[in-house]
């Protein structure tokens, strides 16, 4: 599908995003008088929901609905349409669409289901009204989607039955029906929303559309997205970027498993990218990822009423030990300890607690802990400057004050503005007074204490996040682009696309990657002169296109240390590989200098469809597939990206010097990597490379590339 | 402390628990007759309780309370108590345990604080009233707990203001607060329960007597635990092995990080054991663990409502599919698959759901889903024998019917009473009504999708572990244990506790494990009429109780393939040792047969202070550390469990064989667990030993040990 979004100017765009959210007319296409039917409640909805324009039902079968005049069409309606809410069968709205072409409306957003969904003809009536929609310069949500709602303007033309509370989370979201409970859960406690979008098939807008129109909408602080995967991905990655480091970015994405993959391609048509490739793009991008719907839902919750925190420094507050060992317990797992409390802070505490108080962190203000002790206590521990987070617990026992204890966190949320305050009240009935006061003054409460735990920790990533200088790729000077360029033409005119480990290794050697000296041997004389040229020992190896394991056809020879070894190894490894492949293509036999052997890794390219090429780090040698300890980043690597690649391995922890042992040389791995991303980047006709293993030395003395794959396109 | 349980009779031990969860009589000691004290609101709920026997208030204070007859102390209550409840000061608990223990009372519950909790002087005080107790062979839960409940009694004698419905789990916790809390929201959900014990100090009883009476309990079918730590750890194990074949045992325990640890030991005095351990006594106890409250919880409403699976076969029926595949996705997470349906149950399927239902497992039923379709669809796939679960979703949509549709799982629950039937209807108060009718008839709701299948996972776990036949160890033949005892006797008298290579690999040979053949020489003459006999090549290692880095002080050479090399490198070793460490103790030189390299792994012992001896497996050589790639069991290890430790680390699939290797000799590796294993068990005093590396070579071609520690006790 073409990049429409190029095409038309931004202030075209703005006014687009300003018809679909803040229309001065909206026109209902197949407005219905019976309830229950789409036509109808949808209408019913934008009615009910304060929405302050002009609502004209259109239906050749009635001339006034719900009080409203009816038009048979939209053409019929005198004054101008900005959007166009279409709710007819699917086969009708390529005719629908096209009318509201002609009438000039702006975007239209058509809920109708019975297009990709159900097969080829349905991606063919998509097709058909994507379009048609632009050859009239008309923008299209959907279809089968559950509409928008942006409770500022205010409108709800959605199915959601009820209007959401106002607030600053935005979210988007590729099931309608996600976000309908969604928004039920969130009316419940308190939480409102700014503005919601149900994608459905996404024939036109996508997340990354919105994504951007969001990251300008004033009302907007956090934004939200269920996803089964990206449409545009380099699009998305790129305007996520920008937006993540002004508007946290939470995203829930299904179909991380197998069945689950199933499932989304058998349902939504969609094509869910590799998880390894999402994890990527997602931590590149600074996205908040949710593992399930209670992550997502504790993030909005979080972020929607909490200031990005201004340290780790964190304490609990608690009237039992249990809940509180559990939250520490949970931080810990996200590698925010506690810290103690300093001695004056505790000796202020002491004065006004019992004797039997828990003073370190977590702080126990044991079980018959009154409103005022918490009050006492949570003044005492916000004022000091190091602690920017509390997490205060209360569970309900005999002299138990919950609504009152709430009262004392209302103050405190007031007094401390710049201060992260969750609350864990336990229980039922008992609190349940308590949390919706503090729910309507902007605390959450988190029914069991691990989830305010993983609420602060969300918080405190960001805060990391945004801390962080933006970054760039760091460009590789003295790449031989135009010797890269020649040779893949050449092995493109050949109609090859695997390189043998001999061109590869000339290959990344021209992009400046120290690669083991090598050279190619017709015969058994230029072998030797190759190995007296190199230096020994040498190893031989053959060189074709069409041999993959080359030991299993005795194609490698290890360890040479003379002329004659070298010549008698080639003349054994000719006869082996010519009486075991005899079709195959042979250039000849490398012969590579043994290099001094040094911790062993490796790095690779990778394409992905969606997001183009992925880096890849990790363990090298035998345990490489073993224990799959790798690591991925998007090319063009940031700056600091590589070495978090690294450090996220437990390679890294090898190569940084384990037991005493010597650091290895970081810094020459480092320059690798970014040479290989500029590769990666510069030719994006290779779809595959593996340099593996890689030699790392100890500290100054280097890497070395030892040997290397690599497959092009055609 | 003495474990004073062994000393009393069975049948006394039943009477004691009579006497704490269905007394005929019961004295409350501090009674008293103010609202908002403990004295006070514990009388009134063992009066709310609808408690049968008789309840005596004792307060040298009043002579009636709360409309019963008042006595001064329990000794002036004319007939005979079987439990004391006890709230008075701690320093008077002393002289009323005596009272109590002169009175002829079987049990007493002390939920005064003031005791280990605060200190020395606490401390003391409880180990006088554990004395007491003793002496008039009464039994003592507490102090510092919030009391027990018993619904079928019943009997309320806690801290919960609320009895909670009766049901089949009971609850047995260290955090009396916890308990509280999470009988509150049990309670909103329908959840009951039949008993409810808080631990406090465990002064006396603790959770293995408690495990071990309910384990019999007609009333109870799942025991939950929360704790931080055990107190009995061998005989915690062997009572939880036994129960938990006949009734699933779920734990959460605290202190898991650095800081929950930390804040356990300051807030109970409780020890929190080593985090490998726990999860290895659990694992080899086929204990279910929680990894937070909501875990818990969500287990307890699986637990208490379904059946035990009679398989993997599961099924999701949705009417969205977002939710559904998350909860695909987190059924995966536990690799729980979502098998195909059969085609002519897609076919029956067909002929009455629309055709753009979606037909794959996760089946779909759209968004315009009303209750009959639930009601055929469901029935169609709880008839089809293979499908032994259904996870239910339902959102809330224009046509849905959340009521009806409940019903129709209520009916479905009941005509397939052997299969696990879980519902996850998504949103706020569209649901509710639904929800308390699902609750109401033992179908449990998770308000997220994940959480449904979290919860079927347990059970899909619990069936599993049931179906294996119950285990033995292995008997290991042949072993030399007079040789092992006699040489730690003689290790002992010469007062060391480090055992050198040499010693240590003639120790696990006298057990019958392979390891390499090797001698100690004094000499260099001994040293070269060794490796003559060994034969080439050998390697010379120092031997010396007080060289621990034998590399360091150049102590080790490696590959010496002569006479000649064996002579010099005794001299050098030598040299090079009496001058850099000249007051070692050297006993000589051991000269070991080099070994041909096999896969690397590591086997050792570990004893721990509460559990005994933990036997280790793992990843050997120098990733060994890196990659803590290792798995646990407690000696003696039972028959499966050596190979499931193997299986657990990526180093049992390196040695399965990957890409086409050829598999390593796993039954050789697995005689040397069980005779490690049986080592471990004859000799308590080996407090820690680690085999490394263990060569592993090919399927029949054995390992053998290469290099040995070991420490004893002194």
């Amino acid at each position: 599908m073409l990049n429409y979004l190029k095409t038309i100017k931004p202030m075209k765009r703005a006014i687009m995003f300003d018809a679909i959210f803040n229309p001065k007319s909206v026109a209902i296409i197949g407005a219905s008088r019976t309830p229950g039917k789409v036509g109808y409640e949808i209408l019913a909805r934008i009615l009910r929901s304060g929405f302050q324009g002009f609502v004209h039902p259109v239906n050749p079968n009635a001339s006034e609905i719900q009080g409203l005049r009816c038009y048979p069409t939209i053409l019929d309606i005198p004054e101008a349409v900005d959007l166009a809410v279409v709710a007819v069968p699917a086969s009708i709205v390529p005719q629908v669409i096209e009318e509201c072409g002609k009438k000039g409306v702006k975007a239209s957003i058509v809920l109708s289901a019975g297009f990709r969904e159900i097969g080829p003809d349905g991606l063919m009536t998509e097709a058909l009204i994507v379009r048609l929609s632009r050859k009239y310069g008309m923008r299209l949500l959907g279809p089968n989607c559950l509409g928008i709602i942006d409770t500022f303007t205010p409108i709800n033309a959605s199915f959601a039955p009820q209007m959401p509370r106002r607030g600053n989370v935005a979210f988007i979201s590729q099931s309608g029906a996600l976000a309908t409970s969604l928004l039920s859960w969130a009316f419940q406690e308190g939480i409102g929303f700014s503005t919601i979008v149900t994608l459905g098939n996404r024939a036109d807008l996508d997340e990354t559309d919105f994504l951007d129109y969001l990251s300008k909408d004033p009302h907007t602080k956090a934004i939200a997205i269920y996803m089964e995967g990206v449409k545009r991905g380099q699009e998305f990655r790129s305007v996520a970027s920008k937006v993540s480091r002004r508007k946290p970015i939470l995203v829930l994405k299904a179909g991380v498993s197998e069945s689950g993959a199933k499932a989304v391609s058998s349902h939504t048509g969609s094509l869910a990218g590799s998880e390894a490739v999402y994890e990527a793009v997602f931590r590149s991008s600074c996205i908040l990822r949710a593992k399930s719907v209670e992550d997502l839902f504790d993030m909005i919750k979080a972020f929607s009423t909490q200031p990005i925190p201004e340290g780790r420094g964190t304490f609990i507050l608690t009237n039992a030990g249990g809940p509180a060992i559990l939250a520490a317990d949970a931080l810990e797992n996200f590698r925010i300890g506690l810290p103690s409390l300093p001695s004056e802070v505790v000796d202020k505490l002491r004065a006004n607690l019992p004797a039997a108080a828990g003073y370190h962190n977590p702080i126990d203000l044991l079980g018959d802990a009154m409103a005022y002790r918490y009050a006492f206590a949570l003044k005492t521990l916000l004022s000091e400057d190091n602690l920017k987070n509390g997490i205060v617990i209360l569970t309900p026992q005999a002299m138990t004050q919950p609504l009152e204890t709430a009262k004392v966190l209302v103050e405190a949320r007031k007094d401390f503005p710049g201060k992260v305050l969750l609350a864990s009240f336990l229980g039922g009935v008992e609190v349940q007074d308590a949390i919706r006061l503090l729910a309507s003054e902007g605390i959450p409460n988190f029914a069991y204490p691990e989830r305010a735990s993983y609420a602060l920790a969300m918080l405190i990533s960001y805060m990391e996040f945004r801390r962080r200088e933006p970054s760039h790729p760091i460009p590789s000077p003295s790449v031989d682009y135009d010797f890269v360029k020649q040779y893949l033409s050449m092995v493109r005119r050949e109609e090859r696309v695997n390189l043998v480990g001999f061109e590869a290794l000339q290959i990344v050697k021209a992009y400046g990657i120290p690669t083991v000296p090598c050279g190619l041997a017709r015969t058994s004389e230029e072998a030797v002169r190759l190995a007296e040229a190199l230096g020994y020992p040498v190893a031989l190896k053959v060189s074709s296109p069409h041999i993959l394991h080359k030991t299993d056809v005795g194609g490698v020879r290890l360890g040479l240390e003379s002329k004659e070894s070298v010549s008698e190894a080639f003349e054994s490894i000719m006869r082996s590989v010519r009486g075991l492949m005899p079709q195959a293509t042979i250039y000849g036999i490398e012969v590579h200098k043994m290099a001094v052997s040094g911790k062993e890794v490796i790095v690779g390219i990778n394409r992905d469809p969606q997001f183009g090429p992925v880096i890849m780090f990790g363990l090298g040698g035998i345990y490489a597939n073993l224990l799959r300890d790798v690591s991925f980043r998007l090319a063009p690597l940031m700056a600091e990206e590589a070495l978090e690649m690294i450090y996220e391995t437990k390679a890294g922890m090898l190569l940084r010097g384990m037991r005493g042992e010597k650091p290895s040389d970081l810094e020459a791995l480092l320059e690798i990597l970014y040479r290989v991303s500029q590769l990666a980047m510069d030719f994006r006709e290779i779809v595959e490379m593996d340099l593996n293993p890689i030699f790392v030395y100890a500290e100054g003395k280097g890497c070395v590339v030892v040997d290397a794959k690599m497959t092009i396109e055609t």
